[in-house]
Formats: structure tokens, sequence, C-alpha cells
């Protein structure tokens, strides 16, 4: 790959100009073109300025040029805002120029229609053509707050820098990312890089993640995405962040119906079905949230830099009321309160008085206004709990002086919490509303302790942090690694006709080529022939109509069950050619399929959709009920790994029905994971010429499985 | 009821009172005895503060007197601080002085064991006895922000008042009650009352509740509670708040199993289940919350005075990302993004440029910020569409100056939808992080707008504003009112043995009592009987075992089904009773019951169990699966109206099934809800009696029910 292609060393140019051209500069301070110039200068770059506009001589006491080519130096980054239909000679310029990377905030491209995504097809293809490499257009521009890069002209708040500078951010939306990248400011939270994608005519939302995961001061990165462009390239950074150990947390916006269509409309992306993004997300284990301020809550528990080892909570308060609304926050944010060990209930006893509680959640009771030393011994106990992962506690020190020795003793305990033991510790601090932090306070936050204000948020936050911990272990394992396509790909030539719908023994004849069991079977074309085949096979049998041209075969009437003998076959046989000739006069009949009679076992489903997003997606479900009335259904998107497989079968409602209930034994659920992976191993294959797959039922026993019915439908 | 035992009139001595005395007064300002002596005197209460303390001559410029006895006036109220072991001798002085109402701040009641405990209970008797009513003890107090009566000694943060005092609260938890008191109160809401009821010797959560209720000036009522003391008497609060129209706002705490630990722990109350609270909750019209902040975020709204007649959710937004997360977020919390007309959006594209978008969520891109006029026109069209509810919009005049027309046509606008049409409208204003707002953002807020910050909490309190104005409307129906106890109880005795399990068929004789269908039966003690009733009722047949003492007929090998002649159920009496006498060989063996074998039809549950804190909850589900690994069942609280029943019917995610489903026709719902009804009426009748009781299964039918077996446990 040389350099023009790979986008990592694209960006440096973006992040890292020498020079930047501002094409459409603009004199005055509030427009596109005039933004990024005030910026540029007051934001601390270092590097050259040219603002190039053939109307003006000077722009903020900066030279300014009719076109990029009367720059007298070498230009690394352009700033283009002139108006759509100026926007290709521009670039064009561009590369003559010599230059790599341009950032596009004029609008009127794909988002206004046919004429517009033609005029954007072709930036595109000159990006392409010539290795230019484009941002935008139609955004609002990037940032690099390392060295004032400031090519953008959102309104981002004038607040001091935060340190560090941990969190990329990339938004599919120029406005509302902006609103977020603020917040998150004012909040506290130090960028590394903010990236507005816009339409996404050469380099999109995957590229710039990628580039920040690589980057060291950037440790976690966050997205507001209403649609991936190229999915397969996200899994891949995906997983590469995952290697990075650098979370990814992604505000994946188009949740529900309507605002799924509303983001149709908004950037043209093809949303994808929600729930596919959400198996999605569990599969490359990226962290989805619902609000931004999620990330303002989960950047400082990250960078605390200590995993919590396990969800194991303790909490310690001096408000009965508040332990238990914390007890409940926990446990439905997926953290457990656990039982104290009695050794540490018997030693919280000895030192608190007898109406205080020593269960979880300790309850030191209004005594620790009169004795605050109580707080600390009985974190000191708890700590040493071995059941204990997590600490939650409350400082009610409220008046306390920064002098006050406790403080001092409060820090030295966090630090050796932190430090030396395998505890994760989560401190509050109680600010009365309206006033200032108290001296206490301030001295606990110029030790550096990171002090929470909001449980809930915090709380969420952990749980988030203890699931993103447990994914980066889950995937250590072999199982996790998808397998490398099979060197021996089952030729399936002259089965799969484009845009054929394929009987049924076709379908299970493609099944067979991958090893998944199907049901014994043979084709009659008379009753003779039936009885002959009934015999081989053994009775009982089930005969059913062969056609392309008959789906539903039950509805058709053509579908004969546990026939026992020969007269019974026979009598099926002519009732089947029958009924199918009657529910569908022109069908093409290939014969009546004689099979074995399956004995009763529990009914699955395996199928694949074709999503415009993801491409081949596989989902699960128990049959009947759960599928029809409950869409108790699990998805991954293709290929799979081993791990996948289990996860999307216990991930189901209904998985205890595959463990076995009302007596009856566990289901065989190794042989479905492995009908999954032999679809999985089909549709990767075979990627372009699987429009539809459902093997409907699959039916699996204590030991084995087989398929008794299948459909499948080929691409055009 | 005279004025000592209606809470509501002894309330006025609470909160309306002429002189107040203060036993153990302190005259340090941070001691529970000190703090409300500081509070009257700073915060507005114009009556009488007679501190009582033998040990001082005055407190705070105040004359102290030795004991309440010693006050040569009328005392209306006595806060009481000493130590545990006075109280009773403190408020027996109180009854002799002729005080009506004492606030009991003192702990070391039944918060500490069996000993306190005992302590609360001489209080209790007390209060009974000589009619002094009792707030506590081991309470914060209690204020009421109209005149000053701060009878407490919370850390109530220093706030201006907030007008208007519309909301009255009431807590179980003195601490975070406090913590949620200051917090609201800074956040805007002004309180009326604050109550912290402790440990509820006395007065409970629900007395306070319906003072505050039938108190003019308080518009709305919240809590924080742990368990009700009396859910009778709660529920019948709660139906007055609904005929008061007065919403009622609880967060519920022990949402978990670990908080429900918890809260019993703290509180010692009976928690109940908290499936059960849910139900009560739907049943009754209070709202659920999970946070205190859900109150700050509803108040406004309320207030507001206007309900939103639908859900459906018109957005107008400058921000295409907005728009979408704005339509996921309605979507999620139960709102309904709808499609406009098609009239809206040709008029909307007459206005809009090209590249905006006229469905909904409209986005009227960053052509808004140069053509600011935008908003106003399109606002307008939307507002006109018929199918539009509620117009969520955001206003981006940054750098508006207030005397800007547009500003002033904005909030013209705005109370022209207020009070000339019937739509809700919500505006959201941006202020920069870090910033002020600005003056036009002033100029809205002086204006009386009601600006939103928030839109996530926002359109969470829409919804729930929307589902109180329904429930409103629906309890207006007849259906929702619980029928009064049927005149003609059936006489039970003889069938309800106190401690007794009920064999099927004494079971089955309840429920005929009660006019509910069962199989036909009759019992035999002999083959040849056995044979002579299956002819009566009809073949085919079913044979099970009678005994008090098998529950699980089927496991003991008892029950014979779809026996079709007179040899077969000959053989099948003979097997029925040897494999009872092999599965318990103590059994009472009544006899053979021969029923009548029922057609299939679809399998529904109902039943009854006793929850400590609500007695007889009624339970139905759908059979098998269902209940048994889905847990899918809904509940409400006896006595049910038929409202309720159909309700908890549709409630059940399997409710699609009764529906109909794979070409079935739907069954007869109706009367699964008539059994329901009757069971309400089984349990209210005979409250005290009934243990558990299980109609399963109940088997419904396109038109009819029947009951298959039953199971009665009566109570001891």
């Amino acid at each position: 790959m040389n350099q023009t292609q790979n986008p990592i060393y694209a960006m440096e140019n973006f992040f890292y100009p020498e020079s930047i051209a501002i094409i459409g500069a603009s004199s005055n301070p509030n427009k596109p073109g005039g933004l990024p110039i005030g910026y540029l200068l007051n934001k601390g770059y270092e590097g050259k300025i040219y603002p190039v506009n053939p109307a003006r001589e000077s722009i903020n006491g900066l030279k300014c040029y009719p076109s990029v080519l009367d720059i007298p130096d070498k230009v690394d980054l352009a700033i283009v805002s002139v108006v759509a239909a100026d926007v290709y000679h521009t670039l064009e310029e561009c590369v003559a120029k010599g230059i790599r990377a341009a950032v596009i905030f004029s609008a009127g491209f794909a988002e206004v229609g046919p004429e517009g995504l033609a005029l954007q097809q072709r930036l595109t293809e000159l990006a392409g053509k010539t290795g230019l490499r484009l941002a935008g257009p139609n955004c609002v521009g990037l940032l690099n707050a390392n060295n004032g890069v400031m090519a953008t002209f959102a309104p981002v708040a004038d607040l001091p820098p935060v340190e560090p500078k941990v969190l990329g951010f990339v938004t599919q939306s120029g406005t509302f990312g902006t609103l977020i990248y603020n917040d998150c400011l004012y909040k506290g939270v130090g960028f590394s890089y903010f990236v507005s994608v816009g339409n996404e005519a050469d380099l999109e939302f995957a590229d710039f993640l990628e580039y920040m995961i690589h980057d060291p001061g950037t440790k976690l990165v966050g997205g507001y995405m209403e649609g991936a462009k190229d999915t397969v390239k996200l899994r891949r950074v995906a997983e590469e962040a995952l290697r990075k150990e650098k979370p990814v947390l992604i505000m994946k916006a188009g949740s529900t119906a309507a605002g799924s269509r509303a983001a149709a409309s908004h950037t043209g992306s093809l949303a994808g079905s929600d729930s596919i993004y959400n198996a999605f997300f569990k599969q490359t284990g990226m962290i989805r949230i619902n609000l931004h301020t999620e990330v303002i809550h989960f950047a400082p528990l990250f960078q605390m830099g200590k995993p919590p080892k396990g969800r194991n909570v303790a909490i310690v308060s001096g408000s009965g009321g508040r332990g238990v609304t914390l007890s409940d926050c926990c446990e439905t944010l997926g953290l457990n309160v656990v039982p104290l060990r009695q050794e540490t209930r018997d030693r919280l006893e000895s030192i608190l008085p007898a109406f205080a509680s020593t269960q979880n959640p300790v309850d030191l009771t209004a005594a620790v206004m009169t004795r605050p030393e109580l707080l600390l011994e009985s974190l000191k106990i708890v700590s040493d709990d071995p059941d204990v992962d997590i600490i939650l506690t409350g400082m009610n020190f409220q008046g306390f002086d920064s002098s006050h020795p406790l403080i001092r003793e409060f820090i030295d305990f966090y630090y050796h919490i932190q430090n030396n033991t395998d505890k994760f510790m989560l401190v509050s601090y109680f600010v009365q509303p309206g006033s200032e932090m108290d001296s206490g306070g301030r001295e606990l936050l110029q030790a550096g302790m990171h002090l929470v204000f909001d449980w809930h948020e915090n709380i969420k936050a952990v749980s988030q942090l203890a699931t993103y911990y447990e994914t980066l272990q889950k995937r250590k394992q072999d199982k996790y690694r998808v397998q490398a396509p099979g060197v021996k790909k089952p030729d399936l030539s002259g089965l799969l006709k484009p845009g054929e719908t394929l009987s049924e023994s076709a379908a299970k004849a493609v099944l067979e080529k991958y090893g998944i069991p199907v049901t014994r079977e043979a084709m009659a074309t008379s009753a003779s022939e039936a009885v002959s085949q009934a015999k081989t096979i053994g009775y009982p049998v089930v005969l059913k109509v062969d056609s392309p041209d008959i789906l539903h075969k039950t509805e058709a009437g053509s579908v004969k069950l546990n026939l026992k003998n020969d007269d019974e076959v026979r009598a099926a046989y002519h009732e089947v050619i029958s009924n199918a000739r009657k529910y569908k006069p022109d069908a093409r009949i290939n014969g009546v399929s004689v099979q074995e009679m399956l004995p009763e076992g529990t009914e699955v489903i395996v199928g694949v959709t074709r999503d415009p997003a993801f491409g081949p997606v596989i989902m699960f479900g128990l049959g009947g009920i759960f599928v029809e009335v409950l869409k108790d259904v699990s998805f991954r998107v293709a290929p799979l790994s081993p791990g996948d497989a289990s996860d999307m079968i216990e991930e189901i409602k209904g998985f205890a029905v595959l463990k076995g209930v009302r007596g009856k034994p566990p289901v065989d659920i190794e042989a479905i994971a492995d009908v999954i992976l032999k679809i999985s191993a089909l549709v990767t294959d075979y990627r372009d010429s699987i429009e539809e797959l459902d093997i409907n039922p699959l039916i699996v026993y204590p030991r084995g499985i087989k398929a008794a019915d299948a459909l499948l439908v080929v691409r055009k």
C-alpha cells in the first residue's frame, strides 16, 4: 500500500499540516470562510496560513492569494469553502499545487438530491484518481487540539483547553457533533481530535476512527453515527481498537423506526436494521451509548487506568435511603450488591452503633455526623472483603476544613486502595445546591481524586467499564477468532442459479455440501417409486411436494406426515400431487420428496437475511411462538467466530428452553453452534449469491441435530 | 369521625401552628434541638416559639422553660428532641398541656431492634389513646414553606424561596429526602410542604399525602418511599388524588432484590414484591419515577396547565443530527414521531431550501442561521397539521439582541399556540457551555416561556404527562370503578377450613359458588361407579385421584387422559388408585374424580398470592413456557375493576397469542376477564381465608372458558 492510498499516512496532512490554505477565505470573522482563520490565529497554530480569495488583498493581516496556485510555498492542507459548483475546479487546482488533503465545508451535494449526488461522485472519482484525500463535503471540518489545527467553522466554545487530551471524536452530524464537543469540553473531557465527516465522499467515519486509534495520545474514541458507509472496514477498525485496548463509544442514532427514517433522510446513509447494529456492537466490542453524556462519565473512570476486577459492589453510606437507591441503581445497571462475608459483618458490628446496618449496603446512619472516623474505619474493613470488587462510598465532611486530619487520611486511604489493592473505589462528594465546594472538597480534588457528583451516570459508566474489560478478556480467547475462509470451498455451481428460489431438496443439497445434517430423503415421481423409497428410508415417513414455485407447502396441503405403511404412502402421493395442482396450477413440480419422519425434538430456526448495510446477517431463534409472537431472535453479522455463535444462542430469552425445562434434558447446543458456523462459512464463501436462507425447522435433540426443511433464495 | 381521629384536621396543628415548643432545645445552632429555632426565627415564622430545656434560661433571646407544662400559653405543636428513653414521658406532658401534634426527631426506636420497637409501640398506643398525633420518631421533621413553619433539623440549603409553591413532598428517608428537597429547590421547583415520616409510629406516608392533596395550593405531590405501611389507605388516597387531578410521583426504592433487602433493613418496612408495586402504581394511577430529578422536569410542564391531547410529535430543528436523536428519544420514551400530512409537507417545501427535509423531523438545515425567520414560518405550518399533538423545537437565535423583532414574534407565537390551539409546544434554548444566557434568551424567560435545556429528561416528562392525562380520562369510565362487594356473598362455610389445602374437587366447588365454569365431574369410589359416571358425563373422560394430600397428581401417575370407553375407564381407575398409594402411602384418598375431557384450547392461568404488604394479589398469565420460562405474568391488587382485569390481560407479552396467531381465531377474552373479576370477588369476600389459589390450567376457547384444575390453600 503506498502512502497516497493508506489513509493513516494521508491523515498526517489533515492533522499535522505545516501550512494551510483557506480557499474561499472571508474577511467576515463569522462566516465559514472567516472562522477558521480566526481560530488558527488564536488557538496556537504555529504553521503558515494562506487565505485564498481573488477579491481581497489581505485578511486579518495575512496576505491573500487569488488562487492556491499563486501561493509561493508548499501547502499541506486545503480548507475549501466555495459554492458547490466551484468545488471540483478548486480541487483540481489543489492537485496541481501538490496538495494532498482537503477539508470541504461546502454544502449542496448528495444531501440535496440526484444532481448534488452526481457532483459529489465527481469529487470521489477525482480523489480516487489523484490521491488527494477529502474530508466532507457538507461538514463543519476537523481540529487537532494538540497543535491548534482548527480546520473548522464549527461554533466551538471559547473554553480553556482540558488536559489530558485523550478523546478522539468523529461525528456524522456537524451541528450536533459540535454541541457534543462543547458540552464534553465544558464538563472536563479533553479532546485530542474532533472530526465532522459530512457526506463522506472519500474518507469516512471508520478511516478517522482508525487514525485516532493509532495515535498514542488518544486513549479512547467516541462518535456520533447515523449509519456506517463500510461496515466491513468499521469492523476491522473496531477489532484493531480492541487489540490496542482503546474503548470505542458510539452514539448510534436511529435506534427507533422514526429515528432511522430521519437518519436516512439526513445523511442518505443506509441506516440498516437497528437490531443488527446492536448485534454488530456486541460482536465488535464497541460500546453503544444513548447519550453523549455517557462519554463524559466513562472517560475519567477509564483514565483511572484500573479495571474493576468484577461486578460485585459494596456500598458504604451515611444515609439508609441513599444506600437503598444506590443498590437499586447498581442492580438495574448490571452490578451486583453482594452479601458481605460474615467476618466483614462481625468486624463492622464491633465498631458501629447497634442501629447501623452491617449488611450491604452498609448504613453508618447519622452517627457518622458526630463520629466521622466511622466512615474510614468501615471502608478499611469492607476493603478487606475478598468478595468485593467495587466500593461505592460518599463523603459527608461538610464544614470540614482542608486541614482536618480526616481529609488527609481519606486521601491516603484512597491512594492505598488505588495503588495497592485490586479494588475499584468511587467516592461521591456532596455539595450543597447553589453553594461552592468547601475547602475539604477542594483539597480532595487537588489531590487528584476523582469525585462523583451524579451516582446514576457514574454507576452506568462503571458497568460499561466492567463490560469493556470483560470483552477484552473474552476476545483474547481463541474462540473469538473468526476462522479464515475454508481452503476447500465447496463447489455450488449448478446449484445457485441467480434469482432462483431453490426447492427444498435443492436447498438441502446446498446445506449438505457444508456438512449440515439434513433429513434422509429421496425424490419420487410415481406412487410406486415413493413406496420403494419409503422402504429404503424406513417407516414412518413424510411426503412433501418438491417445487420451486410452492413455498408454503403445508398451506398447499402438500405435506403428509407420519405415514406408516405402503398404503398410506401411495394414497398420500396422489393427494400431495393433486393438492399442489389445485393450489397452483402452473407450478413446476419436480416430484414428491420422501423423507424420514423425525422424532420429536426442539424446533429452532437458523436463517440468513441480507441487510443493506451489513450484507449477510445470521439469525437464530426458537421455533413457533418464540419467533412469531415474541420476536425472540438474535443476530450476528457474517462471518462469525465460534464465540459469536455461542453468544447468539445464549442471548435469546428462550435459552432456558434449550437448557431443558419441565424435566426435559438439555439439547445439543454445540450442534446448533456448528450449524450456525457452517452457515456463516456458506454465506462468506458465496457472499454475493445468497439473498435469503431459512432452515425452519432445524430440529435439535439431546444429541444431534437435523434440518427438516430449508429455503434458499439466490441473488439476482 | 371526630377531629381528633381525622388526620386532615390534626394536620393543621402540624402545618399551621400558632405556637411551637421545642422540647430538648439546644443553644448549639447546629444540633437537632438548636436548628429548628434558627430556622423558625429566620424563615418568616410569625407564631410564638417556646424553647424547653431545664438547663437554660434563654436560647437565641427566647425565654426557655423547664417543661412544656411551664409554658403560660397554648401550644399547638411540639418538636421533641430528647433521648429515646425520655420521649414517652415528654409526650405525656404534651398531652397534659393539651398539645395535639408532635414531631419526634429522636432515634432509637424500631430501627434499632426489638427493644426499640417495644418503646415505639408504647408511643403508638399513647397516640391512639389520647389523640395526640405524631410525626416520627426517627425523622428529620417537616416544614411548611407557606408560613415558615420549620419543624425540622434537616440541613436545608439557604436558597431563596421558589414561587409558586406547588409541590408537596413526603419522604421515608430523612437524609435522602433532604438531598431531594435541596436539589429540587435549587432547580426551581417550589415546595408547599415537606415531611419526613421516620418510623411512622402514628401518622404515615399516606396520611401526609392525603393532607397535601386536599390543600388547594399544592398542585402535585411527590414522595420517596421504601414500603407502604397501609396499602389500602394509600390506594384510597391515590384515588382521591386522581379525582382532584393532582399527580402523585413516587420514587419507590427497592425495585431490585438488593434494594428491596436494603429497604427492609433500613425502615423495617414490608417492602412487598416490586412487580406487585409496579402493578399497584398502574392500578392507582400514581406515577412511579426512578430518580427524583423526574419531579423537577415534570412539575413545570404540569404547571403549564395544558395537557398534550395525544402522543403525536412533530420536531422542527436546525440540525439534522439533533432531529434524528430527538426522534429516537421520543419513540423510546413512548411518543410517536408521526408522518406530516402531504399538505403540510407541500407548504414546507414552498418555503424551505431544496436540501432541507420536510418529513418529520423537519430539518431546516444551517439555512436557518442566515434566514432565522424560517423557524417561525415552519412552526406556523406545522402547527396547522391536525395530526400533530406536540411540537418540539429549538431556538438558535444566538447573538440575537432582545430587541430583535423575531424574539418578540416568537414569544407571541408561543402564547398563540398555548392559548388558542390544542397543541402542546416545548422550546429548547441553546446556551453555549460555560457562558451566560444571552439577552434574547433572557427576554424569553422574562416573558414566562418555559425553556428546555435537557431534551431527554423533558421528553420523558412529556410522556409521563401524556400518560397522566390518559389515566385521568380512563378513570372517568365506569369500567374502572371497583364493584362494591356483592350483596349475596356465597356461603363457603364448611368449604374453607383454616390451614387446609383443598382437594381439586373441593377447590372447584368453591369456584362454582362464584359462577366460574369448571369441568363437569363426579366422584367415584369404585371402578363400576367410575364407568357409570363416565357414561353420564359422556366420553372421552379424564380420571384423577382426589386427595388433599397429593398436589402433584401427574407426577404421582394419578391422572389418566382421554379415556374412550368403559374398559379404559375401569383399567384407569385401578391404576390411578394404586399409583397414588405407591406415591404416598398415607395419603387420604376421597376417591377418583371422573371429568369430561376438554377439547384443545388455549391454556391460561389465574392465580392468587398473598403479599405481605398488599394482601391478596391476582396473577394472570399464559400457561406453559410463558409462565415457566419467560415469567410473562401480570398482577393486580384485589379488589379489581373490570378495567383492571382487561388491562392485566392485555399487558402480558403473549397477549398476541390470545388475539390469535398462526391462523387460530381469537379466544374469549371477556370470559377470562370475567373469571378474574369473580376471583377478585372471592378474595375480597374471604380476604382473610385465602392463602393461595391457582386455576391451572384455565382453558379458554373462541367462545367460553373452563377451569380444568384448581388448587386452593386456606389460611391458618
